[in-house]
């Protein structure tokens, strides 16, 4: 009922930050694909098996150095069941190598929708009986527009099964203050928002000081972040924005405690296309993807110390 | 780059009415359920065959009376792969019968993600120029919590391929209003997401008068729907809360224009689950069902005319 595993597995990794797995086909080095397309064709099975080759070398090459990965849904989502596959697939792997999986769905609805939506992904689905797991992951994201009812079945579950949630409340991207932003008596949306995470928070601090109901702060936005640091002490924040979206390390330091904790940041193009940028070839990958972990985890470290 | 398609098949079938397909397999009659789990147990697959031989007595038996069914995501992603298998032969089926399809998924995110959620359902996915649908629906339901870039992905795609999306705009459960009422200057947050949704609207008129981008007006709140009403003239609504939630006709009435269209009306288990209630057996949940979307249709027209 806490982030306390993400909290042991950032410890012992030394490294703050997360790696997104968002793997458009074009992402994925030539040969990789050309081999894939060669017997699938330029088909969502092709895609994927090429998409699944290049997971499987970056998981490879950074599960000893992140705690942590982050798919995205919607990459995966576009290439079909081919892809509802890939990213079970996925999962099952970034597991198996002890990483930590935050799945990243921003999903929500109304309360008895939203139950199904927590099994799908927190709990167990109830087969006249027979609890099963239809895509067990430590935690997803989730969007906070439908209020209380919405939430109530995720934080259950946390209880339940030990998981965690990460609430959407100031996102990285450009336009996240038309409603975010709005005035409400003083106050930004985003920090009603933040309050109400705060309230669902309580009942579900672990034995790392944080609890299970954390936050979606955008790296983009560090002096929105110091608000919301103060708004929810003890609410674990996940940081999208650092890297290709333009965020920092200095960025992202309002986003953690005084202890070091209470943040993890997310990498995604940064990290997966590192190789890229720079005198990399295809074939290095996976080693320039290590390259930047590591280069991030040391970025991240020098503004925490 | 409209809702035409929709408003010309409510038209036809002279019936503004959406069947949810919310299947949870405690749903499907018992009879059904047996059959399959003595084939496959009570296992994701069991639970799987028994709702497709429900989903698919529901579609025989309503295809020809309503014009549109809105699958709820979250009943299927709670089967894991089997009940995303599930919902592509289901939506496959009800496209065979001629039914327009609502898939309610409320997704969104940052705007690059945004356009690969948007290309899994509403328009294609780029597999090195290979274009191909991953989930080819012709409308989604999408949350607006993070403004224009997390819209304008899948407005784009409403123009290229035809398509309509419905915003949340005020939803129908009872903590609907926690994040939705909050006051921004004299107006409450639904209403400027309704200010958006009208300006996002408003270059993709059709020629029923209505444009892509509709919005999800509880039938819940009837006061609210009828602002809602004025604020977004040409945006269709989608309104859940009719029947099992505890929304009438008389409540709904606010959610139409005065031409008797602008709304479309969903009931979920209401119509799905109609063999529960009353004198029906098992074996004629279709029947019921049949019976219960005739009701609706003649409920709803009784206070449109």
């Amino acid at each position: 009922m806490s982030v306390d595993l993400l909290v042991q597995k950032i410890k012992e990794k030394g490294n703050p930050s997360v790696a997104g797995l968002d793997p458009q086909v074009s992402y994925v080095p030539q040969y990789i694909r050309d081999k894939a397309y060669k017997e699938y064709g330029k088909t969502l099975k092709g895609a994927c098996e090429a998409i699944w080759e290049y997971n499987k070398g970056l998981i490879d090459a950074l599960y000893d150095i992140v705690p942590a990965v982050k798919p995205q849904s919607a990459f995966y989502e576009m290439y079909g069941l081919y892809g509802e596959e890939l990213l079970h697939r996925t999962i099952t792997y970034a597991k198996e190598k002890g990483l930590y999986i935050i799945l990243d769905v921003k999903r929500n609805d109304i309360g008895s929708t939203a139950e199904a939506y927590s099994r799908a992904y927190l709990g167990k689905t109830d087969i006249d009986g027979e609890l099963v797991s239809a895509c067990d992951v430590d935690s997803v994201t989730v969007n906070p527009y439908l209020g209380t009812d919405g939430m109530a079945p995720f934080i259950a579950d946390c209880k339940k099964y030990d998981k965690a949630i990460f609430t959407l409340v100031k996102t990285s991207n450009p336009s996240s203050g038309e409603l975010q932003d709005l005035d409400n008596e003083g106050r930004h949306i985003f920090e009603r928002v933040a309050q109400s995470v705060c309230k669902w928070n309580k009942d579900t601090i672990g034995k790392s000081g944080y609890g299970a109901v954390g936050a979606v702060v955008g790296a983009t936005y560090p002096e929105q972040a110091a608000v919301l640091r103060k708004l929810m002490p003890k609410s674990y924040f996940l940081v999208p924005g650092y890297g290709a979206q333009g965020g920092g390390a200095d960025g992202v330091r309002p986003c953690f405690n005084d202890d070091g904790l209470g943040a993890i940041v997310n990498s995604s193009r940064g990290i997966i296309c590192a190789y890229k940028k720079g005198d990399w070839k295809e074939e290095q990958f996976a080693e320039a993807a290590r390259a930047e972990a590591l280069r991030m985890k040391d970025d991240l470290n020098s503004v925490l110390n």
